[in-house]
């Protein structure tokens, strides 16, 4: 149970990071959708004020806030209403930045006022996890769901700008980031740390969380033995150099497929420059590739490719969690958003991360949970209806948020996704 | 271990098999493809035959049974060499029968020599299961391979000349299956039975079997209730009745999209007469739709969507395999290709029957089982690159042979297939 | 006005003709649809029929002919009723060929009866020209129509069965005319000849034509020159050679996508065997590439970068027929489908020939002539409403019959259509 | 020939004119390419800067002014180098406005002084018309070319601006134009005025002019009666409410598939409010449909299907220049972009004015006058590559300029354009 001064906080806080990210914008770059994946990020900031706003119309009446049409930004919820297709988003441009800044003033005092006046069983009435019912009675898990999903969205705009300045040519891609890339010193070598077979627990114990994290269940989990660092740089660049991107027989046959169409023969943001040389595009500028630095923005499909190549394989996501849980993985000194860094480290030499820097592909479809049950109401579609071929991810990502991540959590994005902070880990029997 | 002699008597069935198939075909069938997933049944027939071609190569130099081009019938193996496109079988008029069955002639000859003339260590010089090499000293695993993928391609033939057969109008519309069909006389209700919480065997524990069905390991499976028998037409009716089609909200979100920009309102080889009557297509001609029949050429989708609207939903590929085990399913009774029906019958009371009659759609994306190996060599791609973005089917269907389904056994399409026989059972927690 | 006498021996022959066409083909060829543009061989053969069909359901009530469902082979004719689309042609296996053979000799039957017995006034009420109209009183007219129509699905027919016989691979591919192609021997020079600035009539005067060659119209047409005889083989060659299909600078902004898109480099047919050399797929087998003779199986967009390559250009339709008329260029000495030889043939030293051998792009677009008025009631769709983004070509091919054929006639294709015997003539100012 | 003061003068009213066009916009309008076909203000003032540029690089070497890449900006010139394609514009967010404002001052600076600098034989070696080459000694005539460009993409800018605010929502919509449009006060009736039977010069005779204009030719021109007015709102309402969309007999072929394919039922920009009343947006904002204003925004499609439902037909491109040119039509009075409506006027009683109010289209493919050449080197593109599959529009519009549009000008545009101010002018014989 979270106390109202912890959630007042806790909303201010989210929506005040969502105001300062888009400082470094030009004119233009809000409203730009340079691919039907990456929404503009004016979009996004109004995208998370509507959810909030729909929280208004679930507990008051005439709230008043309802000044954007809801058409514009709801995302994909059939029961909320008819909407703007997503391909869509990059047409618009009014409201423009003043009405969504405006926006989010009113919905941001009508939920602060909200929240501080509800009375006590309508703010928390029953337990504020899975499962729930929207409605009044029930505040504080609709205000933490809203907080979550804004900081999903801070996460998608970083890796958006990252993809809207892509578009441009490289002398005139602006740094997002301006702080200097912190150099790797050191080149790890990696070695396989065993699990031990056994019987561990998947899955969301307690606690607000997603409703695809829930319920928590035991599953046998025979022994493997995992990475402990991430696939580097380094290490990609040798199945690059040895023809991966040539060679059917390490891929799926779906995964050859895209390859070919696409016409992929590096992970996304690495190109040459005129001497040859391999350069990466990260949102500190463009910069030489640092074989030290964990591989990323790969596609499921080049994730699974290089993990046959190299005679290991990709783990389930319960063998993951199982590790993390194992390993009893630390959040406190991961390289999360919070460091600034918004780029993967190398790995320093003894200790095994598992939080942060790279969302890492898992082979694991991304399915309900034994007795799943979807959120209830208005957000029931919130996670449910996309559990169909997509892969899962664990671990969060240099663009994650501290308070935002668990050992738990489910991300998930079709297999052929390569714009997000995605990377590799590498299993054996 | 197989004997040299049910080797050859199971080798000469198969084959037999798929000759007398062809025989109600017009002059035409044999070479048309309507769609892409629909392959011709003269490339079926060439294809099976080429497979055991391979098999010669690798046992037999200068074997003299090349008498047609691999390019032509390689169906998708990368490691065998180029291949005319998936999508152009349907333009090849010449090999024409003729020669497609020339070729089988010359190949079964050779196959019949090889069995009986190798020597016993390489006839089956190792367990001929998991894992298995190719090459000189396997031969036993290698034609059972064989037959069993001749199986695979009957079963098929079967659901593609039900769809060629299909293009054309009704009135010109001939029953490939003369016999009448079996009248169903009574409506069966069904129940849910409980599987009990408990460690269950999943998957192939010896014999051959596909390298898919490897390793059998334990699973926690916790309680569920499976219906006692498969859903019916007259169920799908009330769906189809209750708006199904036409309501996202039962739909995951990559179904809602198929159902929309396929226009879909029931289930393939549903259409309504000039009376407006619900009537089937079927082998045995068009027919009234029979409520008590089980429901079947829907995909994935529909199958999900009527889970979901139903208030149930499907079971996981391991719950389904668990059920089978626990209740001792029987293969001997059921409705199978031998049962020369080729259309689903209606259950008789009392009894639950999970082989035969409709494949059922399970919830499981088709995912490699813990310590999986590919087949080796170049059979190595039957299975493992297509483990993306498939669901699992389990239990075989009236177009299926007894001696090639198993409880272990997966079968696998997209969410969007329809022209396979495929059903519904429903569970419950 | 042509006499019953001459109607009828011209129906007969025509009709026959269909029938012997499809002699040298196997069971599945007259079935298949090898893309969108090539109908089967068998409904070429059913739809010709339909014509006639409709023929009689204006002049006759109940006339029994009615055994094949229209849908099926009414090509495009929005008024005649629903179509089965264009692109599932090749799905239909029944009707197969028994019964549109049983169906074309129910409609013979009972056209023949129509044109002995109808009156005077109802088979020649009106100059059986343009304008026209159908119903009652216009029969020698009509079946002018259908006899002219059946004509071109003859010449199609010719094209049709080269490129469904081309899908095989070459050791698989039969010629269809087992003639042996005449050899050419000498290497023609070409040149130029000069039609004098003028004023010409462009269109057809009288007699039976199309209604896209109504009004005959005069224009003036300034001097120009064309060439003596068609582009062969070594002139076009030479094109490829210099690297023409990989320059845009010689090519149409469309047709550079298209090249481009279709990854083109040779005319249709053409191809290097093993040795490199080149061979072309000819309706009389594979045989070397002849210099001497025309080129055929170009796009206009081909047949217009060649001109620009060789700094000439292509007629426009009127300068073609201003041209034919001017050099009172023969029918008689014609390579057209009589003469039996289904490809274009070398040209001879001196006589200058433009009927016959390959059609020939023109750069006019496909437009109506002046005063133009479609034909009356059920077929004003046959011509008019395709007059828009396709381009005229002249003179017939060696797959045109004699009396089909005239100055005046107006062929249209795509300007991507390269299954035609489409061939090019220069001109220059 | 063309004084240098005049050039000077020209050239300096146009490019401030470019810059005077921007000032409405808002942040975000300078970027967005909400279609292929409209293309980012932004990027039209660096593209008309940029074919300066390239004047500049034939005339001095190092001349300094090349501080923005050639890729971005070029068009679609491929004989000057490789391009960004055209479905990316929308992507580039910078250079931004600032850079491609700095880059106008430069390269205005560098052709002020060209222009100034040039010795006369350079300046205007030859007559400046066609046929010219490029490069040193021929300024005038690259200037003016450079000018007439510029004023067709202030044209396009009118358009693509008033596009892109059409894709928000009504109430989001900001009107470009703050004047209020004169309200039609009467309904005039149309008549067809008889143009004379006999030889007319087509083209222009001297100035410059564009290639696709020369050379002027004598055509003989049939009697025909041209519309004495544009079709109008009201006129075409009537076709619109007598189910013109539905009925494919009033359609070309290709033109019934894009009415179906795209849903159409009314020309762009008109729509239907909450009361069912018909509005349409223009420039000047959201307003009623006015029945006396010339309907426009229709593609050629809709424009030749309402001229078939009336029983009338749409002129050839010769017979438009025809009637202009006999019925002495001045430009002076003509709602030109100088006029500052931006929008088609109703027509006043009395007199005919085909110049202005909106594109005419006409049934002309748009094809090279004989005795064509392109203009020549890096412009020879310019117009000739785009001869293929467009029709020609006449008489310019309400946002073309007036020293830019001539009885001989061609436009052209693929007949499904709907987003250019084209519109309607009947003929009958």
């Amino acid at each position: 149970m979270i106390s109202r001064k912890k959630l007042l906080s806790d909303f201010k806080t989210v929506r005040k990071a969502s105001i300062d990210m888009i400082k470094p914008l030009n004119d233009a770059e809000p409203y730009i959708q340079p691919m039907a994946d990456v929404s503009p990020p004016a979009w996004n900031l109004a995208h998370t004020t509507w959810f909030f706003k729909k929280i208004l119309d679930w507990n008051i009446k005439n709230h008043g806030a309802d000044i954007l049409p809801d058409y514009l930004f709801n995302s994909y919820y059939e029961k909320l209403g008819d909407r703007n297709p997503r391909t869509n988003r990059g047409s618009i441009t009014n409201p423009a930045m003043k009405h969504i800044l405006a926006y989010r003033k009113v919905v941001d005092k009508k939920i602060i006022s909200l929240i501080s006046k509800v009375n006590d069983s309508e703010f928390n009435s029953q337990q504020a996890v899975w499962p729930n019912s929207v409605g009044k009675g029930n505040l504080s898990f609709q205000i933490q769901t809203g907080i979550n999903h804004e900081q999903q969205h801070q996460e998608l705009f970083y890796s958006e700008i990252k993809n809207i300045r892509w578009q441009n040519l490289p002398e005139f891609r602006e740094a997002y980031n301006k702080t200097k890339l912190p150099k790797s010193e050191i080149s790890r070598k990696t070695k396989f740390i065993t699990i031990p077979c056994g019987t561990y627990t998947i899955g969301s114990e307690n606690g607000w969380a997603y409703d695809n994290e829930y319920k928590a269940h035991k599953m046998h989990i025979a022994e493997f033995k995992i990475q402990d660092r991430l696939v580097t740089n380094g290490d990609f660049l040798k199945f690059v150099e040895d023809g991966g991107y040539n060679n059917p027989l390490y891929w799926l046959s779906n995964g050859w497929e895209f390859v070919k169409k696409e016409k992929l023969n590096s992970p996304l943001y690495w190109y040459r420059n005129k001497s040859n040389a391999w350069k990466i595009w990260t949102l500190n500028g463009d910069k030489d590739l640092d074989l030290n630095e964990p591989v990323t923005h790969v596609s499921f499909y080049e994730a699974h490719a290089f993990a046959k190549w190299s005679g290991a394989r990709l783990p389930t996501e319960h063998e993951w969690e199982a590790a993390a849980k194992h390993l009893k993985i630390p959040i406190s000194d991961s390289n999360l958003v919070e460091s600034k860094i918004l780029h993967p480290k190398a790995p320093k030499p003894g200790k095994t991360q598992m939080i942060g820097d790279v969302w890492e592909w898992t082979t694991s479809h991304y399915e309900p949970y034994p007795g799943f049950k979807e959120f209830p109401e208005g957000i029931g579609e919130y996670n449910g209806k996309f559990m169909d071929n997509q892969r899962v991810l664990r671990g969060g990502s240099c663009a994650t948020s501290k308070n935002h991540i668990r050992i738990s959590y489910r991300n998930f994005w079709p297999a052929n996704t390569r714009f997000q902070f995605s990377g590799i880990r590498l299993v054996i029997n």
